[in-house]
């Protein structure tokens, strides 16, 4: 009977902190309306792309460490077209955009760019369905 | 000192599990490099809009619920072009994505939209970096 309190006690708190991760893994980002969602299309200059892509890998690292509502930045680049970049990007709402593109770190970015992006297309999205496993 | 003891009791099992957690809440999809990810582009009958985006939300969430290789499904519209979709897909590997297209719930979803879709333009991609808070 003692082990079984023992066990009981054990299993109590571990419960709890259980609850409480389930309760709060379900969120995704469709469920909060005010998400500001958009798409960033980059051309860069192909004898320039190494350079491009670890100022873009700096500037999403450190946005999406130091500023509270950067909330995903997830920068890939085409297989078959390298110089062709991809930026699926989510902020808490528009004015953590407006935030975002005032700090050192994104002025610092585009500053090093200036002369690497061919082009650039922003595309605002709105979501039909997002869904990721957790941690994804 | 029994009170003291009884907290540690509590808060041991909290400690084992919130460590856990904290381990685990650091990965993102970058870090793996067997991940296959995509892009997809699709262009959908004006006409049949709001079917086309009931029958693709059902497609995700049942993927991502019931696939344990299909990461995460982000379907997006452009605000200013409602007919143009963007998926941005991370599956575990490419072997998940061909079990992906095998699947009932998808073979449904491609049945279902066969008529709707005008254009369908598939992109591989590779990661620069990608990085999200917590839950996003």
């Amino acid at each position: 009977m003692k082990k079984v309190r023992k066990f009981q006690r054990f299993l109590f708190p571990v419960l709890i902190s259980a609850t409480i991760n389930l309760l709060s893994a379900g969120r995704t980002v469709a469920q909060n309306k005010s998400n500001y969602i958009r798409i960033a299309k980059i051309v860069v200059d192909s004898a320039q792309l190494d350079t491009y892509k670890a100022a873009l890998k700096e500037g999403v690292e450190t946005a999406v460490q130091k500023e509270p509502g950067v909330l995903m930045l997830y920068a890939v680049y085409a297989k078959e077209h390298p110089t062709q970049v991809t930026v699926f990007e989510i902020y808490k709402d528009e004015e953590a955009y407006k935030t975002h593109i005032q700090t050192p770190h994104f002025k610092k970015y585009k500053n090093t760019v200036a002369t690497m992006v061919k082009s650039l297309e922003l595309t605002d999205v709105a979501p039909i369905a997002m869904k990721a496993k957790q941690n994804h």
